[in-house]
């Protein structure tokens, strides 16, 4: 059960609500985040919700069944909106494209890349300072450094950042030079880290981890949520699956499940998604259809060179005419949307 | 190696081509198709191509490296087209649906349905007559007099049917009153009916096995299509997976990958693709971005009272929302792929 | 629910009871096997048990909730053992080893194989006639008459047959020279073939499919003992999954919870249940120590030669080495059986 | 490549020897161990082994061209063996047992488990305090405060203890109390934490992640190994798969296959590879057969109490007679290498 609370709840208010929760044998999760106040009650009796709905001090009560429940849409109908500042906005009914290299690898490259977002009116860039890889001998990132030399260059271009934070202790450092704190595929159960990202004040992307369940990924929105931070986004990024004749298996029945159970934003990766170069404006373009609410991508000017990840990244060409079809794409889904809100179906 | 024949190729000389290969130590498969005669060769060792293809008798001759051979791209580059008669084709530009039943269940159910694809311009009806049930105490289906009161029907109102065939000994039988067999997931690997098939000049859809790979399915492919039958489709059906929060793993990795290694049409079945009515649309509509050339969709008068997979199938109301939205779909890739044609990328 | 009926049951006896069945809303299904006589109700109402068992013409009554019935340990709770004659008995306290190669070559495979397993002490031999291949143009075996001139050498040894049936249409043909039918993993719910393998007095050995569930397995079993044939083995071979160090994961808890759930004998198989013939011998201890009652393995005088399979298949001295080390576990597995026996613990 | 470079090699002979690894265009990571000094060499380019391992300052030099590198079989063929001091070693012919809750809870559980591991001769007690768990709102564990309990207690009864590490802030704060660390497969590619537990001179047993590859958890060692701590046991517990009748399908191949890759040590968990109590010793029993070194598994005195896990915990007795079997097992397998070892076989 979710309980919304009044902004000026008395501490006695609280404590006679607390007290009819043990009452029925729910334990309580006090929960205050940039946005509200909250109670959370988990247990099993059945109890009637007038009794405590009506009780001072409450703003609304819901019965959440889910083992999600501050990210389930049963409590909050509308979708978040995210703001990045800036007139950048993400999700409930705003398309969001975010794009750039695997790894930050050299000024030339962010100079470019920039310059090919400014051109095809991409506000967001994506790369990786800090690099996960399954080898300790493999290139792993610029690191700090690398992370304001980009910052910099960025922030006069007007472009905000997203990157991947792989520990608590990078945080506080990385913080001011971040617009988007992502938590890659193999950090999606780090608690830890997700704890602790739920105590800033900065938008998340969260992947969905390498065969996360979507209710998993569902629970671990939940623990930056329940930290205090609500500005989260959702990331599909495929599966790890039987079938080799790619990298990943995109789950498109994700985004369209994920679409209706939670009302954060989902975002899909198509470059993660399948791996391959020649499929990626396919794969962004059923995501799309599928109810995505933005796309992040891997762009490189000359993806053969790319210190990662080049066999999945698209050339600045490649990637002007997916941002066409992309954009075209969404609006008929928009279409589609609004013969609904119309009652023309 | 495929080698295309010459129609009036001489004994002789296919005897000399035969001796060729022999002698670089390739086993030799002839393939006499609806359209075609072929020498497949397979073997390892290196040899000059222009050594055979300048043999008489030979129309054409090509290296194909990939387990599947006469379904490959890499031979026959234009994609297939599926002529069902009275003005009803399927693939190389042509955007399908198929609708109906999972079970075919009385004449009612018939006369409803076809009603309902008669008003949205549907002409191709599916539904089953035997029903491969994972229990034996299960509804298997109407049978064969079920398939004759409904090709009646059918055949009035100028529908084409699409049906599934279990077994080998069925198929003489029901081969006068069907217009595409469908091979199911359960039976992909079934070569013994792929084989049989193969003598059948009817098309015949074939499903991707529960999880099986591309490759697989092409070469399953390639079973019917080198005993004689060229009139394939290949159908992306999802695929089993760890998450149990729908029913499959739509695979749209695997439409993209398939248009591209194969020129037989694909076709996408969002129904089983995910298994929950509530999200049947959006598969349906990723799957067209992801290239499919038809859809084959589960559709009721009363999804709630079907005798099977009614949690997956639509009402009429709901399909007929999703043809027009699967119509624009197809017509904005189609401007996408135009623009290819054209240049202008 | 299953209900046993006495053997001279009247008609007039049955048909109160299927009246009985029918108020409570029950379906019914009528089995005969060769061992017993059955009537199989299908519902989801409550009722009182007595009310049913205390009717004349009934030896038992047992409610079985499980998605199989008459292959459930819980209306039949000593193990089947599996008499195929000349001593030879699989399952219930029978430990069992059937081994050969992959495909039945030639004449003198045949007398080299039956050699090695006369000198062993193997009694079974196993090899394929009909292969089935995931590419048409691969070997798929001799055929009928391959079958025929290894039956009439195996008999002369007095070794019995296990080979594959992979149509129903080869079933006649081939029953005369084969002492076990084996379904393969491809043909796990070819539901066609397990009814007419129900309708046959020879016992079939039923492999799990590719990615099939146990639940499935033991529903495909239900096929056929409910066609009429109770003497089935079901058949762990490994699963498919992401895992690409190996060929298939072998799923030592599948045979576990086999043994626990239903009382037909389970045979491991562990060379296709990790492909790789350096780690076979590992895998089938493991079986055994899991609950197995008997090894299906393949052998080769020459493995490297083998037509098929020769990457998982073992050479005439590693074989050797393994049915004793396979006897040992077995030995060591049945004391720990005995202690329980004997309330030792 | 990996160089072994002598104790005493001088500035000099070092910067000889990365000389000649940049000619051959080889990276250079070199690495220091509690036992040794180290060059990994990752490069593509052939070269003559003997025109650098004749170089002043080497040891060895072995061509490894496996993704790992340190933790392969390839350069070092005997077993690690890992001390743990008062007598206890784990791997290389040492069978190990490592049994307790999953969480710490009590003062009294600790009590009552520490005795029933002393009355069984078992010397190494697992428990949770820092508890990773899906949901924000279920148990976390006691947290330091129950560690130092804990430890009070087992040093007192010279038993060791290994627990989860969940963050590298922690490490410090744990050290004193820990004789093992463990890494939990949520954490198995947690690239920060590897590396601060390769600056730890205490053991740590590795986790295979969720749907982890071998290849992963192998380089995950790599990780740990190549940062300065050799003491590193593998940890199989079963993988994702879509099989739902029981939790986790155990990886028997790979524990096989394990044992023939790495020199490290090889621990199963039955307990999470199966998570169902009634088959947990089926499973210990299996995975020693397979070879691993030793089991690690959940005992409770009241299982049906846990605060976690308990549906996969077995009771005292369950546990004193699994040791009983587990010991009888294992001494099986070791009478099958004797045989290998003086020739029988």
């Amino acid at each position: 059960m979710i309980i919304q609370l009044e902004k000026n709840l008395t501490a006695e208010q609280k404590a006679v609500l607390k007290d009819k929760l043990k009452d029925i044998k729910y334990t309580i999760n006090e929960v205050k985040t940039q946005n509200g106040h909250y109670l959370i009650g988990i247990g099993k009796q059945e109890f009637d919700i007038r009794s405590i709905g009506t009780l001072p001090g409450i703003r609304d009560i819901h019965r959440v069944s889910d083992a999600f429940k501050l990210v389930s849409k049963k409590w909050k109908v509308e979708d978040t909106s995210i703001d990045l500042g800036d007139g950048i906005k993400i999700g409930s009914g705003q398309f969001t494209v975010m794009a750039g290299p695997c790894s930050i690898e050299t000024e030339e490259q962010i100079d470019k890349t920039i310059n090919h977002l400014l051109q095809n009116g991409v506000r967001i860039m994506r790369g990786g300072v800090y690099k996960p890889r399954s080898s300790p001998y493999s290139f792993r990132g610029l690191g700090i450094e690398g992370l304001k030399l980009w910052h910099q260059k960025a922030r006069t271009a007007g472009i905000k950042i997203i990157t991947e934070v792989m520990m608590t202790e990078q945080i506080d450092a990385m913080a001011d030079y971040v617009d988007i704190f992502q938590v890659g595929a193999r950090n999606s159960q780090n608690f830890n880290l997700l704890d602790a990202l739920g105590k800033v004040d900065k938008p998340v992307l969260l992947k969905r981890g390498i065969s996360g369940t979507l209710e998993e990924l569902l629970q671990a929105a939940e623990y930056i949520f329940s930290n205090g931070n609500e500005k989260i986004m959702l990331c599909e990024r495929g599966v790890r699956s039987y079938e080799n004749a790619y990298r990943n298996m995109m789950d498109i029945n994700g985004i369209a499940l994920l679409k209706d159970k939670t009302h954060l934003p989902v975002i899909a990766d198509p470059s993660h998604g399948i791996g391959l170069r020649r499929y990626v404006d396919k794969v962004a373009l059923a995501s799309i259809m599928a109810g995505a609410d933005g796309i992040i991508m891997e762009v490189h000017e000359k993806p053969e060179k790319a210190f990662s990840d080049g066999q999945q990244t698209l050339s600045f060409p490649e990637a002007k005419r997916l941002y066409s079809r992309m954009n075209q794409s969404y609006r008929l889904r928009e279409s589609f949307e609004m013969d609904l809100v119309q009652g023309l179906f």
